[in-house]
């Protein structure tokens, strides 16, 4: 059949279904160079506008898998597990869970992102350890996961190459936020991983992808819905980005925070997502007490152990991962109160941009990062304060760019002469 | 301001107003060939989902006639004035309605278009007269108005070059059909013209842009209400394309069924037709007795020698324009009624599709063209037949295409056993 692209994106356009065929020819043709970028782009607006019905969205899944390698780890006498997240602010999660689920005997292929406009990125955090490699080949990353339990590193260009050509289309024409479309590069690039187990935690609130509870939640289930068509158990919880995830935001304060967890100190929020996270996994990995197990790995430190053997394997500096001073800002202003009162709301989505500002966040993938830039929040939505208290700091190399940045995170926070309840940190379980 | 294509996209993809001056930035960037073509696309998709309010509307129309020259023929001490067809199949109109407009003393500055699809065109028509130029610079244009009253010729580069290169992205996009984009690409153009005066005929039906009468109409507003903003009288006619118009559709066959309309025969709906827009737009243009004048002008000979004029002007051959052996068909192929029973429907996409099979259509604009090439359909909805009865012929070059052509325009009828009611030629008067 011959396929004319005018009459595809018309198709769409007029909100009918594509053919299977008909979908491997757009992301085929597009990925070949065959079908210019204008008319994916006008295809890809339709599909915001007009959605695409399960079947649709899984041939783009499976067209995309297609375009590159699929991962396969069935000779591995474990479970083969990864989590994700949908993104946000002071999300750290990754770093601690990968470690912890391996350290009770899981296999994690854990392929991650860099950070990119007010999200950050685990790929970021793990290239500040010096030495630590991001880019294996495939099968070195095989390898690792079957010796170690556990490889973190990028997307390489064998895992769905459809996916980031169409990623980079989607990133400069307004059409990232489709949930076909992102259920797609999600879960193609997960499944790909050949893994057999996914935990996704859908982040909603206003440092979240989806500021609506009710987005984050279709999305969960469409995500769900995906990852079990392919044979990949998926389960979802929705989680709160209505203000920062643990106690700090940006890099090397990021990586820190991460390794005080895996040794069982760090704050309350970080460490109950991350138990609730691993338990769920481990459920679905059918091991009969999760959270003793879990408890286990942290207090005999073989979580944190695990950690460092993969820093080592991947050809980190052990040493420097320990090291707090390592990454040492020049520059610290700290947060003050403003006035008596209750932190009301974080509007987490500037608090998250203000990184950018102090130069531990990004507006554009070649941009460079300063791994000391971040800030600690030492309050929590509904935490009472009274003026003149210490609430926090911004630290970087930069005194101009940190002040910006701290008056920006100071503006992203609201006040309340009355107190305030604190939000839950887990909503849902899909 | 800095604009950023990608927040624009934004902004029209919620449906929110852009301002004049983000009318202004999108256009005139995309025409410098600084904002790329596949953000512009997905700006478009976004238009056609999203709509345009009036202000947006004429600051596209703004923006694109500013983008060439707006001619200007103030000096003239006549009423300047054009008439254009949103085309169908048989509307061979404007043929007839500018040499008799200029013969009633009007000033016609007509550039028209090619066929395009299904959808006959203008130039085609003229470029089959020998030695006559459809491309004259806008000087020469200018001057012919002045001294013989009318020119017809083609768009220029110096005419709305954004509408230009914006309708080669939109034709290869699905983005044509959007009311506010047709409306800017129609009306832009005619505005450009430097005219005082316009009727629009907006045909509905199987044969047309719209096929529902709804929204031609809707479209006859908004193109209505664009002239007006812009200082140009506009009127509009709804009218019938539900079968093609006149006697013929084709090239040369249409130029000769013109030239016989301007000596006072041709087909009823034909003459119906022109005189209805032309007695429009000579009212509107403050004459008292618009009906006499035009049968006056069509009784005395002066439209049809109105047209010799326009054709010596332009360097055509005025006796071959006479000649209707001139492109002579080889083939014609009769064509006959199926059975006993009454013309019920046409499908007149079809029948103009079938004009591209035959050779005397296009499916892009740098596709040939046979003048040889077309059909005479003698009978009418609602006509009587009888089993084997003459109904016209199908002609053209070559045996095989003419065939092929015949056969769907025969496929492209419906008969019916009752009597079937004829449908009203003109439906509105805005």
């Amino acid at each position: 059949m011959r396929q004319i692209p005018y009459d595809l994106i018309r198709k769409k356009q007029s909100g009918q279904a594509h053919t299977a065929e008909e979908v491997q020819y757009l992301v085929g043709a597009f990925t070949r160079g065959e079908l210019p970028d204008y008319q994916m782009s006008a295809w890809l607006m339709a599909v915001y506008f007009q959605g695409m019905i399960p079947e649709e969205r899984n041939e783009l899944v499976n067209t995309m898998i297609n375009s590159g390698r699929r991962l396969d780890f069935s000779h591995l006498d474990g479970y083969v597990a990864d989590k994700h997240s949908t993104g946000g602010v002071g999300d750290k999660v990754s770093l601690v869970l990968g470690p912890l689920l391996a350290a009770c005997g899981l296999y994690v292929p854990m392929l991650s992102g860099r950070g990119l406009g007010h999200t950050g990125g685990t790929l970021d955090k793990l290239e500040a350890i010096p030495g630590f490699r991001i880019s294996l080949d495939l099968d070195a990353f095989q390898r690792q996961v079957a010796e170690v339990g556990i490889c973190m590193m990028g997307q390489t260009s064998d895992i769905c190459p459809a996916d980031k050509k169409l990623y980079a289309l989607r990133d400069v024409t307004s059409t990232v936020s489709s949930v076909p479309l992102i259920a797609g590069s999600i879960m193609s690039k997960k499944i790909a991983e050949g893994i057999r187990g996914l935990i996704l935690d859908v982040k909603w609130g206003s440092g979240a992808f989806m500021t609506r509870l009710e987005d984050a939640r279709a999305l969960a289930k469409v995500l769900i819905e995906t990852g079990q068509a392919f044979g990949v158990h998926t389960r979802a919880r929705v989680t709160d980005m209505n203000q920062p995830l643990g106690a700090t935001a940006g890099i090397w304060c990021e990586v820190q925070e991460s390794v005080r967890a895996l040794e069982g100190g760090g704050p309350a929020d970080l460490l109950e997502l991350t138990r609730v996270l691993a338990s769920d996994i481990l459920k679905m990995a059918g091991h009969s007490d999760p959270g003793k197990e879990i408890q286990g790995a942290l207090d005999s430190g073989r979580a944190r152990e695990k950690l460092d053997q993969m820093v080592a394997a991947q050809g980190g500096d052990v040493k420097a991962l320990a090291n707090a001073r390592l990454h040492q800002p020049s520059v610290t202003i700290p947060l003050l109160a403003p006035a008596d009162g209750y932190l009301a709301t974080v509007d987490t989505y500037r608090a998250g941009m203000s990184l950018i500002e102090a130069k531990a966040g990004r507006t554009q993938q070649s941009d460079g990062i300063d791994p000391t830039a971040g800030f600690a929040l030492d309050i929590k939505i509904g935490d009472r304060v009274s003026a003149g208290s210490d609430i926090g700091r911004y630290f970087g190399s930069n005194q101009s760019f940190v002040e910006a940045a701290a008056k920006d995170l100071m503006a992203a926070l609201s006040w309340s002469g009355e107190s305030v309840e604190a939000l839950p940190l887990i909503v849902d379980f899909q």
